[in-house]
């Protein structure tokens, strides 16, 4: 039954995002014993405008390295 | 006070979600005795590139069904 | 495939929570066509001392009216 | 390590959201004594055919004035 | 930046949570490109009384395998 | 409307978080020109041995000084 949620920055591709679910449900298979058809993972992109750590959003940061 | 959200697949119309959230505010007022204007509801649209059930995005499956 | 999250402040009996859930329920399959057992409800109970409203936590609350 | 998650309706400008997410950084360093670095916001904004309260979507209600 | 909620019943115990959050980092580090130290994982377990499926709470349900 | 979640490590007293929901509220209404009683708060407290940064617990690492 396990409900993943993944907030990342957006930038990924779709074959990323494709073997990501794959690989989380795998996890969540082995480790915790799901059943995988009961495990939905949902990916949450965020805008880089919309993400903020330590007070400044990563838009505005000049670190271009943030992912 | 209840705040409910829900995440379910792109596809609803206009009509469909007008509906819903009063539904489910009538819901949280008849059997939970919430009080109708402090009950709000957010519904989350997610892409079915976005979502995946036992490790396959909604988008790639072949079964058209999936609601 | 939808994913329902009840955010409510503590207080309602198992009896109200399984009502609750079968309501929403139906809702989403009336409604938006959704499979019943693809449709999962999460409800979270959150504590008085948690949860604000206009800066004051519920628990400071003199009214006891809130739900 | 705290990790805000901001709701509200589509409108503000990128100058508010950029003030918004360092007032609440500093607020929970000043009283929550969290480490500014380890502090993160996201701002979800919602489209007022997205948000209900008391059953009636925002994009439906005459007030102007709801934000 | 990836931030990643586990929503799922109670009952693993401390090991297998342990080795969960540290699979689900690495594969966000090797598929997504995440730097580890900027990656969050929180597990959020939910009762059996708090969760359904098909409208019946996990607790009310008589297969005992659903995990 | 806003809705804010806090998810932070257990340990701040009630007062902090008396404090912290005003704060938020404040901020809110500052800035964003929301309106006090539509502005709601949650606070979300995570045991340390259900949040990971870098792949492992915060219960399981030597530095007591993370919050």
């Amino acid at each position: 039954m396990p409900f993943i949620t993944v907030k990342m920055l957006k930038g990924r591709n779709q074959d990323q995002k494709r073997q990501l679910v794959q690989a989380i449900t795998n996890v969540m298979v082995d480790i915790c014993d799901a059943k995988p058809d009961g495990t939905m993972v949902v990916i949450e992109e965020v805008e880089r405008d919309h993400w903020s750590r330590g007070g400044v959003l990563i838009s505005d940061k000049v670190d271009p390295e943030v992912k």
